[in-house]
């Protein structure tokens, strides 16, 4: 299908709404602070004496860019001259800066000039890349071509370097994403070049044509090849994703093949319940499969968006709502966990479960264990201005248009103009699951039944499809009901660290409970009852439900350390939160996984 | 009570004369051999130049201290003149090489010799402890006085050094161990000296006179100011043996009072339920109240050995059966898992659960996980002699007197004789319950009633007192049957690591599942019913039975990595050996807390 672009959908209310508000007001202009007061955005001017004690960091432009990008999708939708003048600041210092031959990148300018191209791991491509998708972005939502002519310049330099004269030290980037930037420039410009590098780098990769071929940045094997999500996971599925990309404008079956099978992998054995990405900090990777640790969740809120990119392209490939399906699940949990309620706070890790009294240090050093509060900037601060583009962009995940059927991937409160099709969506989801599509310029609907949602009722005659219930369109309402009531989820057997226990979710949306509401050192001995009975209240921090349910409590005895009888137990509540929206309050214990009964 | 020495009493079959015989016909020999290829006992003739790139440790004569220790008791009861001449080779050395003034240390005097007493952590008090403590042992077993002599000298010379002179870079040692070694010194001696030197370095740790206090070495607090076991975990219980070695001959009640206090935090709140201590490799030490990770569990193997010898210090305070319960925890299980049942492969480390799925490398690092392989000797190989000299005195926890009552802490198949006081046991304990005691010289026997034991039956008429059944004694068969039918038992409901887990035991044996026998991957899947039913089967690799249980098992389904039904369960016998017993076969998965009905 084709996804209709978030610059034809408008949001007008609900849970994506309020996010993209959010990061409108608040996420981009605290991230451009934040960035300013950290020398991010200086660095552009290449003002940096040598010698100078802080020098950009070799990543900064593409931390730069990710926040170009965010703010050129805002400007689409919502003109804001002191934001775009912020932009066009950073791409006049763009334009001046740039060498002759086209290169741009500010370390391996003002730093150390006369290491550029000398190392895989020194992420110029990977700033290369973000710096393009900014600059398409830029010109789609401007109109302004500066930028983008920089940037086309940058990568007939880089296809001239790499696919022709093969003059630099490696042959295909150590940290992925210009393959996917390279064709969303083809995509802009028509030109069949950068389609051309972005194939070469993906067909190269773990060639006998690329040096050092390792796994921890997928080059261990041709990607066609490659079977199990191994190694960075953010790197890993910008690969996968644009692998999918190339695959989208090549037809090439085999590249295809091999992005169906990543994609089992890493979404059926090696994803979290919130959608998150990577079990451990250790190369901030994938591990083994169902190795999925709670505590130790490295889960980075950019591979949380990168499945999601990943998710969208596979399903611009293949109209299966299991796409769509995780797409939900990262959005409503371990993506958005990355953004603090005020919408100035980030986490680059997303744990499932916080034991403060686990969190033992002492003179020989401390357990290691993911960061637990927020955090305005990070040294390597990728997360934040990746979600100011991300949450721009909400509203391209919702409608998807094949032949005369127009498909609903999401359930947002909105609406949409593409040539002759129009269509809203009038709902509270996920708050309640009353869900009312009209329609009109198409025969049919596709309404995604989410995987998760085992009670639906349709008002009209429905075949599902590949997890979509397809109607004909009259123009008249469709309403589909999901049944949204509180229940528990189970992970598969081998998911050795969610043995015994159950996860409360309600509809897509993974709950948590916090020591702060239930008591600290406590969240290990509430037992969820065989069917729990959930009340709702309102969540402090978000327009989701908070959840309390009955259910059993292991309370400390006088039985002795070791017994031959278990704790005792007695009757209690578990309040329960969204996800996403733990730790907006004090520092404290919080658990997803729960015994049960 | 008096604890009835080792070399009064004759182990005659069962699980103790097993290990002490498996210690005296290899382990031991093991030890030397290794001991001698790694340089350890050359190291003693002081021949390494200067800058040989093989230098003797500093902590190198404790090690080959306690492997004299453990001969000497061997040869206690064994004479043996090889193993004689031996140790005899070695007090040659020491006399020879010992300083004019006394002191005697081979890092400090072949390697560093302008560092002697510059640094509290380079373990020179504690290997001066540990040959004290070998020379004492050595007198008794042999009555030779010439390693005695030396070490008195010694003991003169630090005493002198850090109580008169006050002339060290410290004040108390970094690695506590002398002060107990100091008052069996005294014991032996009867030299006053000794004793002052102990009472000096125990009153003096953690006041305004002791440099450099820090919780890691319990200097933090004066000695009757801690209320919690802190820091490394064999100094910490090392430094509790001393204090009570010293009340037991002072009477010091705040002394006492401490040591009950450090007692009750170590064995109520930090004791796994193998008897291992220290739940972090990071200082190897304590952690938190209830923090008692099975798979990052350290448990040294030196720690479990100084937990026994604490507790019978305070059992020697005070007749209470605690102590000895503990005694026995920790020496079925988690001390005697430390040798292999070769008697010649040691753990370091003993931890309680092992899933080789979870050990992740990378180019970036590895997992930090317990080795799950016994080895021959470590770069610090402090365990295996320390077993060396644990497991010839076994016969030293058995009986205790006082007055007319004689005690029996545990059930060795033994006789004893003490001045007009014999004593005989007959068991076949732990694989059978019945435990029969006959006594002359004595009005009363008290016999320990396990904690650990709900149903148990005397032929005669008793009163429980701290623990232990009192019965008068009239030459007669006491016959003690506990009832040792396999239970579960449960840990503290604030123990988190355990939570909706139940361990198996048989009487004081702690059982684990291995992979081989379980299938690897599949240990977290069996759920123990509510009340088990064990058939038992001989063990390959001790004496002690293997069990099977009846119990299910949730099986890998087609339900999806996340579902809203629970995996299925199938019914599955589940296969335990004894847990000290682990690891004695190929590389495999272990398990001690299984989830449970």
């Amino acid at each position: 299908m084709k996804l209709i672009p978030y610059n034809l959908v408008n949001l007008k209310s609900g849970f994506f709404f309020d996010k993209e508000e959010l990061n409108r007001k608040t996420t981009i202009n605290a991230v451009y602070d934040r960035f300013t007061e950290t020398g991010r955005i200086g660095s552009f001017k290449h003002g940096y004496p040598e010698k100078d004690p802080v020098q950009p960091h070799y990543f900064w432009d593409s931390d730069v860019a990710k926040w170009m990008e965010g703010a050129a999708y805002i400007l689409a939708n919502h003109p804001d001259p002191a934001l775009e003048a912020r932009v066009d600041e950073i791409v006049e210092d763009i334009a001046e800066h740039q060498h002759e031959d086209g290169y741009f990148n500010i370390f391996f300018t003002v730093v150390q000039p006369e290491n550029r191209w000398a190392n895989r791991d020194w992420h110029e491509l990977y700033c290369a890349g973000h710096l393009m998708e900014a600059a398409v972005a830029y010109a789609e939502a401007t109109g302004k071509t500066k930028f983008l002519s920089c940037m086309e310049k940058y990568a007939d330099y880089i296809a001239k370097v790499f696919m022709e004269d093969h003059a630099a030290a490696f042959d295909t980037p150590g940290h992925v994403e210009i393959e996917l930037a390279l064709v969303r420039l083809y995509r802009h410009t028509g030109n069949q070049r950068y389609l051309d590098l972005a194939a070469y780098f993906i067909n190269t990769r773990g060639t006998e044509n690329d040096r050092n071929r390792v796994a921890y940045n997928q080059s261990h094997l041709p990607v066609r090849e490659q079977t199990e999500a191994v190694g960075h996971s953010v790197r890993a599925v910008y690969l996968y994703t644009g692998m999918a990309y190339l695959a989208a404008e090549t037809g090439d079956e085999s590249l295809i093949s091999a992005c169906k099978t990543l994609w089992e992998d890493t979404t059926h054995r090696k994803m979290y319940v919130t959608g998150g990405l990577g079990s451990t900090y250790i190369g901030e990777a994938f591990t083994t499969p169902f190795d999925l640790p709670p505590d130790q969740a490295y889960t980075e809120t950019c591979a949380g968006i990168a499945l999601c990119f990943f998710a969208k392209a596979m399903l611009a490939l293949e109209n299966k709502a299991e796409y769509a399906d995780v797409i939900e699940r990262a959005l409503y949990n371990g993506v958005l966990s990355g953004l603090s309620a005020d919408g100035a706070q980030f986490f680059y890790e997303n744990p499932l479960e916080i034991n403060l009294s686990e969190r033992f240090t002492s003179v020989w050093g401390a357990r290691r264990f993911p960061a637990h509060r927020r955090v305005a900037c990070f040294g390597c601060s990728c997360c934040p201005p990746n979600i100011n583009r991300l949450l721009p962009t909400l509203g391209g995940y919702v409608y998807g248009l094949e032949g005369d059927t127009l498909y609903i991937n999401q359930f947002a409160d909105s609406d949409m103009t593409d040539g002759n099709v129009t269509a809203a969506i009038s709902t509270a989801y996920p708050n309640d699951g009353r869900v009312t599509v009209t329609a009109t310029g198409v025969s049919k609907l596709a309404i995604r039944v989410p995987a998760w949602c085992d009670t639906y009722t349709l008002n009209k005659a429905y075949t599902l499809t590949d997890g979509y219930a397809v109607v004909d369109n009259d123009g008249t309402p469709v309403i589909l009901t999901l049944d949204l009531t509180p229940r528990k989820v189970w992970a598969d057997s081998r998911v050795l660290r969610a043995a015994g226990q159950a996860a409360v979710m309600k509809g897509p949306v993974v709950y948590c409970a916090e020591g702060v509401d239930n008591g600290e050192g406590e969240l290990h001995n509430y037992i969820l009852p065989a069917d729990i009975t959930a009340a709702e209240t309102p969540c402090e921090s978000c327009n989701l439900p908070n959840l309390t349910v009955n259910c059993l409590k292991r309370v400390a005895d006088e039985g002795g350390l070791y017994r031959n009888t278990p704790p005792k137990t007695e009757a209690a509540t578990l309040k329960l939160i969204p996800y996403h929206a733990f730790a907006n309050r004090e520092e404290t214990d919080m658990r997803v996984w729960f015994l049960s009964e």
